[in-house]
């Protein structure tokens, strides 16, 4: 409770040890023609404001601060408000709703997925031969087409849905359940998956953490000569929370902060692995959530910070999550963007980067913020659609977003707000201004017209489809 | 909207340099047995939110964060919830309660203030000889006995009370309000003093966190030979709000973005004249804020964090701040601090630095943070009183703080939150530990034997008072 952290020293030491870095050449096995390697590092419902450096007073995170420290953090990035269609998003740089991912979230029993037509990243770096491994939370759909070996992966090592699935007894997902409170492996009977088998079930949770990162690292350390692609999705800090006997009871946050505490420590692990193999400077790092913090599960879920509101809303406080970009040489250190990113832009910078070209068959919703990350430009995007499931309810260009909260599945009143000015949505302009909601409107009408419709694949449900 | 700001590589430059200055020896004119020199730079209604370091997504605060980086951080560290109170314990080192300036605020037809038999931070410190300034908003009478130089400062210079106060016209002070939406000097008739004399009235807003600043930069060139305490008390981003013609339109915050951001550089060149003159390691700085965001105000107000509501009240957004101290070479550097910290402790900690001891004829509510300062101790104080005016309606104990809201002036229903765990006091457990509310009542009680009843000095109020 009344610990004393230093962190920026060690900051520092770093920093200087840097131009050494520098002086030292290129990376062992690497040839610096070579394409950058890219690293994902997704964490699950951690809150905007769930980082020391996003300033929570007692939740500590030197690991992560540092990396923003030493790389870039923005601070109007944006994913969608729920794991599935937000996963989609990362992955294929499309909305959610053109890949029938938008409406809700996959369950044990779903048929649906995503589908093996659309492209996602790994796929796109496939062409130039980027070694690729999915390790963590999966969600995209749990039979076997769905699954990351059939969608760019080489390898995949973790649970195929969330971390309260699969829950063996009638325990109310309430936020008071003693099932949440005070979890054990046993209640939730989630599987862990190497590659399309079950190898363990249910998953031990309390080493979850841990354990994604030494396959992680194994992966790095195999992959040294080669570029590559590691997409790191810890399933925490989604409720049922977890952690291993190091870090319990280590937060003065409690148990979220020790989860937090113990993910901040097992990014280190992957930050050092890379600085050791000299790869550091070769490898860009993207730290993220997947969405806002599950505000009903109290201080079993994170904190928003200044922030309206959190998971499964199109408030500010749902879609806009940590985003640190880390990539020693090329982003330079210490820099804060507070213009508009989003996951749906990680596919087109990645494919930027790596000089391929993407896909064109298809409609893509990125933006390439390589630029940007260079501190060349600023970001590239000026729009921002918010989707409530499978509707339309908020657009953002620029600082302003109009908002509508859903009324029986539809839009009601459409408010409108300054985010730079107001971040935490307190202050309703749309009488003021009613202009820029008109605008923002059309906007709207413009988007949708691109959006085909698609099979619904959250709506595909039957007790067949429940892996055994 | 869309700007990018580099703020580390100029704190790793400069931490950098700090090996050096370590090798320099003693600062030109002051010796090394000499105490060392205070600064506190105190600013109106920032909110917990409001700066970089605190997670704000659009505020730059380059400066202020650096001091963080170079310095320690508090984020549990409180004051009182409206102005005149909290100058007073932070002066005295009392509760305001025990200083009959708990009740309310002075204006500018107040008889009161704070008595001479009082005895402030910059009396104590006189007993070494140190040069003292008052320089800013002083709000503890402006009646010549109450003034700073009848307080322990060799001088003062700035306005004695608020800069909304004075108003010309029957402007209500409702938040739409055209005279604080967008204020002329003219609408506010605060007199600027040097002393006891009126020099300008109004004073001119525009430029006046400059014009503290120079005061301020010229006070440390004058005593850099010997100790001195300078009191800088920026009566900004209190509304109106009021910047100079090189601040207006820079910020992405807005117009208290760039109250703020010229602040914010007003504080590096306090800090730039510190380490030009060598007294840098010599001098201990405090950078705080009087209480938390006057919320009703809107845009013109700031963020309190992940905090619960604002100024005048006892939630955590009303009288916890940001708080970050600055002392190269004996404060590490880059740490953060979540023990319990207050203004209330300045005075006992700036007596012990100083080698002089604290009043002992009275009762004081601080404690000594110089280990904890130094990197060598927890912070020494686990309770806190909350007092809204006159009433204590909120007692905090290590994590727990038991607040009830006021009901026609006196405490309502007793709640209980963990801090530690929920910042934002979310969590009501009083119910589930009753016994805790019960330990901190019985606390409540024992303090409140040690509050002698004194005369109310906000009451005092008549036409005759007002400055002419």
């Amino acid at each position: 409770m009344n610990g004393m952290i230093p962190w920026l020293t060690t900051v520092v030491v770093l920093a200087a040890l840097g131009s050494h870095h520098a002086a030292r050449g290129s990376a062992q096995g690497q040839s610096s023609a070579q394409p950058p390697n890219f690293v994902i590092i997704f964490t699950d419902d951690q809150g905007y404001g769930d980082l020391g450096v996003q300033g929570h007073p007692t939740l500590r995170t030197p690991r992560i601060d540092r990396m923003a420290a030493e790389g870039q953090r923005w601070t109007s990035f944006y994913t969608a408000p729920v794991c599935t269609p937000s996963r989609a998003q990362l992955l294929t740089g499309r909305l959610a709703i053109r890949t029938g991912l938008a409406s809700g979230v996959l369950f044990p029993d779903s048929f649906g997925g995503l589908q093996p037509s659309e492209i996602t990243v790994a796929e796109v770096l496939k062409q130039k031969g980027y070694a690729t491994a999915a390790i963590g939370k999966w969600h995209l759909g749990h039979l076997p087409e769905y699954l990351p070996i059939n969608q760019g992966f080489d390898s995949y090592f973790g649970i195929p849905y969330s971390n309260d699935m699969d829950r063996r007894d009638d325990t109310p997902r309430d936020t008071g359940s003693p099932r949440f409170l005070d979890p054990t492996p046993a209640h939730f009977n989630v599987p862990m998956m190497r590659g399309e088998k079950i190898i363990e079930r249910p998953a031990d949770q309390t080493t979850i953490t841990g354990r994604y990162t030494d396959e992680a690292i194994a992966f790095i350390r195999r992959n040294r000569t080669q570029p590559f692609f590691l997409y790191l999705a810890h399933n925490l800090p989604h409720v049922p929370l977890f952690r291993s006997k190091d870090f319990a009871g280590r937060s003065t946050r409690g148990v979220y902060g020790d989860v937090i505490e113990e993910i901040d420590a097992n990014v280190g692990r992957v930050l050092d692995t890379l600085r050791e193999l000299q790869l550091d400077r070769r490898t860009l790092v993207l730290f993220l959530s997947d969405n806002g913090p599950w505000l009903p599960y109290l201080d079993q879920g994170g904190s928003a910070g200044l922030l309206r509101n959190g998971k499964s809303t199109t408030w500010e406080g749902g879609m806009r999550v940590p985003a640190i970009f880390h990539w020693p040489g090329t982003i330079p250190a210490g820099t804060v963007v507070d213009g508009i990113g989003s996951e749906l832009d990680v596919l087109q910078t990645f494919a930027t980067l790596a000089g391929i070209p993407a896909p064109r068959d298809r409609a893509l919703d990125g933006y390439d913020l390589s630029p940007t990350l260079r501190g060349k430009a600023n970001s590239p995007r000026q729009t921002l659609f918010y989707y409530q499931g499978a509707a339309l309810n908020g657009i953002r260009r620029g600082s302003f977003k109009t908002h509508a909260e859903l009324v029986n599945g539809r839009p009601g009143k459409w408010e409108l707000f300054n985010l730079d000015v107001d971040p935490s949505e307190k202050i309703d302009l749309s009488e003021a201004r009613p202009e820029i909601v008109a605008e923002l409107l059309k906007l709207a009408q413009e988007h949708q017209k691109t959006v085909v419709p698609v099979e619904d694949q959250i709506a595909k449900r039957g007790r067949g489809a429940t892996p055994k």
